[in-house]
């Protein structure tokens, strides 16, 4: 009976998120569904993070436990094959059979793209949010990095959560302009899907990157919807300060819109992420 | 009644190609919907390339007539308002009543995308060709190079083509592997969409761009088809010039699937390009 991590690239427009839901089709389902056909019986499969409706992912982490002897590779190719071309293993290993991707986790990565400028491309309205407005990208970033350190996101995460704490360390947030070397604004690579540039002349890509401990649910769309009221001027840097003081989520800025959070990866302890 | 000149970039994968069709929805008849309701009459689009179903655009060029007095500004707004997000105006300037987008071509330019390696990314799965095989890079590069000049491209034509002509002329018909200073991988940037080695390190994305004064149905397609035969090693590089020679459909490469083929650019003579 042995234990797989696969990581796994998605598109998510088009599915309910990650987890099974009774309103439509979840990645979860569509991958439980594919090792069903694999296996000749039931298989859970646990990820590392339930992406929402919409939102993407270059390095989610999944996990599960077979009851054919199957080598990783032969797990990835057949599960492939199984797989609509929107959802994919990019990779798999053997883990130890206690792994779970989510309660083993050790850092999480996520990105967020904002397209600016009168026309988006048509390859990217899945992929970023579109803003006309001219945005303050050093106002934005300076808020950015107040966000870095052990902090109290009360007032990040989506209205009705219940979780036992919502302190969270983030070890990196920060915004960069695509074409910049610190951005990697593609969809895995260090480089733009769409040269903004081609489009018209006044048009860019944002690039949000954020790397934490773990993250309450809407927490980085909330954040993006707030570092936004500052680029537009609407509030000052300090304000995100303020907010993460007060630990009011009414005051935060909006959750901004699924198409443009990617979950780019998951990383573990090297002591659980044994096994290859 | 102002003539207008606009550049649209599009996602083809959901339409029946650009010209009107009986059998499912056009890129032609979703344009000239919009422009019925902002004119408030019927207004008829002429496009400069007939891109098939499934084929994109980053700078299909399209021509039609006003009988509302509107600036260009104000053209590309109106209609992208009413647009699917799928199709963009990227600009619009006044044209010559006479300007005609098809007839007055001066040049075009193609790119067709192929992703090789295990796996690809659910982020290109509609804009490029996938193959596993490794390919012989430099041997299709060298047999791009002998498509340059002026030929007779009979042998790269759809069967059942009916035109006065079959000699074009090529003036850059290139092979580029994305990461190389040439090569211009992604959807009108200089960079690719995803990193290849992102999804597994042999993977790899290769761009063939062709420009010319014109191309016969199923020209690219066909030419990168038989590209990739020589990759393959099934033929030698002399193949795609005896195929020139011998001008028959039926011994040329299969035809490449539509996904990983975009209508660059599309240029026109200085005089006939007048209006901006």
């Amino acid at each position: 009976m042995p234990t797989f991590k696969v990581t796994l690239a998605y598109d998510g427009t088009d599915y309910v998120g990650w987890q099974r839901q009774a309103n439509g089709l979840s990645i979860q389902a569509v991958i439980e569904h594919g090792l069903r056909e694999l296996d000749g019986r039931d298989v859970a499969v646990a990820g590392a993070g339930r992406t929402d409706a919409g939102v993407h992912a270059l390095g989610q982490v999944a996990a599960f436990t077979l009851h054919r002897t199957l080598s990783a590779e032969s797990v990835a190719r057949a599960l492939n094959a199984r797989l609509p071309d929107a959802i994919r293993v990019v990779s798999a290993e053997e883990a130890p059979a206690q792994f779970h991707p989510r309660f083993c986790t050790s850092t999480k990565t996520y990105r967020y793209r904002i397209w600016t400028g009168e026309v988006i491309s048509p390859f990217e309205h899945r992929y970023a949010w579109h803003l006309r407005d001219a945005l303050d990208v050093g106002a934005m970033s300076a808020a950015a990095r107040l966000v870095e350190g052990r902090h109290d996101f009360a007032a990040f995460q989506a209205t009705g959560s219940d979780v036992a704490t919502t302190v969270r360390h983030i070890l990196v947030s920060r915004i960069s302009e695509c074409g910049s070397r610190i951005a990697d604004c593609g969809f895995g690579g260090d480089s733009a899907v769409h040269d903004p540039s081609a489009i018209s002349p006044q048009s860019g890509l944002l690039v949000y990157e954020v790397t934490g401990d773990g993250f309450l649910r809407h927490m980085v769309r909330t954040l993006v919807g707030t570092l936004v009221e500052i680029g537009r001027g609407r509030q000052p840097v300090e304000w995100i300060g303020r907010l993460l003081l007060m630990g009011d989520r009414t005051l935060a800025g909006p959750t901004a819109p699924a198409a443009g959070l990617f979950l780019v990866r998951v990383e573990y302890a090297s002591a659980l992420a044994a096994g290859s």
